[in-house]
């Protein structure tokens, strides 16, 4: 059985996830064959006071409520999605795409263990103070402790080699 | 080029260093060909009075100052490097051993570039409220903070499938 079968791929669609994804076209050649490509957005992104809690709520039924401009972000994310979805399966993966509203270092761990993967490709912000003091990397950080699979954790260069 | 040809494992010879283990041979079937294969050795494990700075000694110096008792704490790792070696060997690898007194998550960052390794692979003590007390894993938080390259971080269960 190869180690790799099966990939939790989080995107924030960043530079850095962008580095990530170069490292999950290559787990190919280590015998992954599918890819779940997952993205979280965060409630905060629209005006849903209607909701008490809108990390319940799938993506659908928020969409339902929303005015038309915030139909948008939904959109443009769908479509960001749909764009490496397609990258993906001509490189030979099964893609099982997920986008849903909530906290993203919740939801990534949730769907790694719901998925049932073997590693989650994750990318670090390691370096900066800046970085640190903004707290950036701290959704790669709470994945990495509380994930019960392994985690690649990929940094900002990707070294082809 | 496959994506993890050098790949660095640092032991302290634990069980969830043993877990680790599992995945570097899983590694082969990645294209792994050579391990770098390192263990630290706190220099508080030995009794340096002489030194003001242990850390920068090689274990060949320090060897020669020590107590026959404390040679015997090099020789016993030096045993254990050696069957982790036959192992890694048997498995087909390249094995490039090194042993090294100094602070282990500084070591492992500094050999990783050294040695020019394409993934570190750690193990990483996630969960327990305890284990966040007593700062274990903190190795390990360090080198996926500090490495340049990819870390592979592995959890204490290890899925065959």
């Amino acid at each position: 059985m190869p180690l790799f079968k099966k990939v939790l791929y989080p995107t924030d669609f960043s530079e850095l996830a962008e580095v990530s994804k170069n490292y999950v076209i290559k787990l190919r050649e280590a015998g992954a064959e599918e890819v779940v490509l997952l993205h979280v957005i965060h409630p905060l992104e629209f005006s849903l006071p209607q909701f008490d809690d809108p990390f319940a709520l799938d993506v659908a039924t928020i969409y339902a409520h929303l005015p038309e401009i915030e139909k948008e972000i939904i959109k443009r994310h769908e479509e960001l999605m749909n764009e490496i979805e397609s990258e993906l399966r001509e490189k030979g993966f099964k893609v099982d795409k997920v986008l849903v509203v909530g906290d993203p270092k919740e939801e990534i761990v949730r769907v790694a263990e719901e998925k049932n993967v073997n590693v989650i490709v994750i990318g670090y912000h390691g370096k900066g103070l800046l970085e640190r003091i903004l707290e950036m990397g701290s959704t790669a950080k709470a994945v990495i402790r509380k994930a019960k699979c392994p985690v690649l954790v990929v940094k900002k260069e990707f070294r082809e080699e």
